[in-house]
């Protein structure tokens, strides 16, 4: 490995000036005036992949396409594939930038530029190691194969048919994705689990029009009194989530993992100080590690009621509407618990009022099986990539593809992103550290070097 | 007061042309464009008072003007001070009206119009009842004084000044006011109360902005969870507002008081239908008119927090706010209300958040002395204007206005008004039947014809 890390320290500055042109493309995938760019960005990515040696293919979909790529390795080698996403983020507000987002610059040790962390950094990471395996030996140890979509940050929803109907072109022995944040600098992280998410909103109806609260008030039930009597039924006083059933499926962490969890270099104060709220809180007995990793949540979103503008009106309103939603954890189903949900809200809803519940989106949890020989080979990967051990830590946000790729591909999904937290993704002045960037390469390649050996074990 | 009722029969037509002349002015007085119509209606009306014999003044405000009138009545007789309004809602939504607003016209014997009801309608009912006996007698038999003002609309907000600086001019046995429904048709009501309010807001603030609600959820407190929990921690599964003190003020109903209540003919379904809601409900141990008329009430009116566009954002809200107000029954202080109102919420907020409790504005109840004279007067009256025995009833909303004059001016406020609830007031196609304005010219004139005898009783 020693000549290829070497490789990739030379061609360092190179090779981000190729990340800076691939960013300079605005592809917004929301954004239906930028079509153009997303189809550009992904032929961008495409020529990159061909240059260096690998079958290319565009994977069309109804929407925005997907980039594919693969090479064979020698014989029986394990196959690698690599899931990643080039559409990014509107890089509104523009006035917040302190440099155009589109107009990459590195400042400080950082490069900055909309998509620089999330997602096409780490992908140009990725597509870097194995070119640095390429120039480096003339051939790759195992078989790569790259699914790159444009579609990520608009809930992928063409990407689970794509998957399904390419079953067998994506076949392999483990996903690689680098989209999930590190602990902290210094910390190189592999993240075994994320949490799931199950989203619906309660309609409170009561009368048919908003009604004058001194003429009608007290005589009829009052949508926002009856919703708010709903979402403090849910959760007691000691932050546990009190629906029927809702813990059932949990899998509780063990002593071992929470010991790991309470090892971990996390820096509670700093973490709340990012927050700006008075305190940390939560369901009692955990530790915020374990709350906001670990633990199912039930969450307020939006709630909105009557008259919400200045000074005072005088109304018993017709409605009273909540979003609401839990970030799951394994083994919890988005469905079944929506369920759950469903069925205590209309048990708390008095017959004074009608009370629906809305099913929005959902996304499954994901706990990778941690001794897999791929996680041993990460485990390594990321300590010589970074020249430190890596932490094992969990993601408290929902990446719906994960646990689908699991599922369809039969294969574990090894988590090892690049970013650090403070690296505003979706937000202004999105940012990433050139030192992670060059982690990320050092560490996908000696992934990849490494990975024949731990899977033969 | 044959001769009297006589001449008001004969002389309607003449004069409901005459109140439409009046409507048609927009005097709309929050609506900083109508400025000149607002003036227009105080110095139509100041003519009439004057073409009809009393002597009139345009009393200054910082705002709208008021309109003052008086004549003597002999020697030694009681002197009565009519209060109203010349001032109107808006008309919107206009396309929801059958006939223009501010063109009025009759359709099966009911006036539409903004104002018929609310509350010109009713005050030119109180002038043509002067004007009658004025032109049947020649003399009235009591000193009649009239303030009707510009701002009611719009809060009175230099009414309570004004009634202080002119003590003296104002001073009077008894305050009679149309500006409240009656019960329903063919029964002519006597309001005996009016309920207070008490209006706040409280405001939750946890993270600085929204936060990502996989990153952060769980870890936190959320805004909108804790303000449904203060909200549902304010009262009781029986309805039962559970702020201490909130009720140690609160005058209970005598067993009289509930009786007479029982045997009014109140039709609870209609009243529900006309509500929209599913089931009356509310504090368990009383009927639907104990509620609405004499009991106190918290409703929320108006609610917000986090995302409330369409489909699903996941975050946990940077804040979470709540209008809520109390409706109040006499002795209840809505300073003393709101404080103890603030006081709980602050109890029941946990430190994980800042909390804090706006103050809006708020009315003192009333009770009126329903064994004073003038009630047997007003008793007396409505049943000669209205061929029919009066029932006794009062009204859930406030008046801020009434408590005043009856502090200010140490004289009881007798609130007789001749709109019915299908009036529409404040919303399109207000009314007023006809046979309403009749029996109230007819029981405004019976009143002041009456009230010498009972009064010297």
């Amino acid at each position: 490995m020693k000549a290829v890390l070497t490789h990739i320290d030379d061609s360092l500055d190179a090779r981000l000036e190729q990340l800076i042109d691939w960013v300079k493309i605005p592809s917004v995938s929301t954004d239906p005036g930028k079509k153009e760019a997303i189809r550009d960005a992904a032929l961008h990515l495409e020529r990159d992949l061909d240059a260096i040696g690998l079958e290319t293919e565009i994977l069309e979909t109804p929407g925005h396409p997907c980039v594919y790529a693969e090479k064979q390795g020698p014989a029986g080698s394990p196959t690698v594939l690599f899931y990643g996403h080039y559409d990014v983020q509107p890089a509104d507000p523009l006035d917040e930038w302190t440099t155009p987002p589109f107009e990459p610059v590195v400042r400080d040790g950082r490069l900055y530029g909309r998509g620089v962390a999330d997602d096409k950094g780490q992908v140009h990471a990725q597509v870097k190691a194995i070119e640095s395996l390429l120039e480096t030996r003339g051939k790759l140890p195992v078989t790569v194969k790259l699914l790159i979509e444009g579609e990520e940050e608009i809930g992928s929803k063409h990407l689970e048919k794509l998957v399904r109907d390419h079953k067998s072109k994506l076949a392999c022995d483990v996903v690689v994705i680098s989209d999930t944040p590190m602990l902290a600098e210094g910390y190189p992280s592999l993240c075994l689990g994320l949490r799931g998410l199950a989203y619906g909103e309660i309609v409170v109806t009561g009368p048919r029009q908003d009604l004058h609260s001194g003429a009608f008030g007290g005589g009829v039930a009052n949508p926002a009194n009856v919703l708010a009597s709903i979402l403090s039924g849910l959760k007691n006083e000691r932050g546990e989530i009190t629906i029927p059933g809702f813990h059932d499926k949990v899998v509780p962490l063990t002593s071992g993992e929470r010991k790991k969890l309470r090892d971990l270099p996390f820096d509670e104060k700093k973490w709340l100080a990012l927050t700006g709220s008075p305190a940390v809180t939560g369901e009692e007995g955990y530790t915020t590690l374990e709350r906001i990793w670990a633990r199912p949540t039930l969450d307020v979103n939006g709630m909105l009621s009557g008259y919400t503008g200045p000074g005072a009106k005088t109304i018993v309103p017709a409605t009273a509407r909540a979003k609401i939603s839990s970030r799951l954890v394994p083994n919890q189903d988005p469905h079944e618990i929506l369920s759950l949900i469903e069925k205590r809200v209309l048990e708390l809803a008095p017959p004074s009022v009608k009370v629906e519940f809305l099913r929005h989106h959902g996304g499954k949890p994901y706990l990778g099986p941690s001794s897999h020989p791929a996680f041993e080979a990460a485990r390594k990967a990321l300590a010589t990539g970074f020249d430190t051990r890596a932490v094992e830590i969990r993601e408290g946000g929902t990446i719906p593809v994960v646990p689908l790729f699991a599922e369809i591909l039969e294969a574990p999904c090894v988590l090892m992103g690049f970013g650090l937290p403070d690296q505003n993704i979706h937000g202004p002045d999105e940012n990433l550290r050139v030192s992670c960037y060059r982690g990320g390469i050092r560490s996908i390649a000696a992934f990849l070097d490494e990975l024949p050996r731990t899977m033969s074990k």
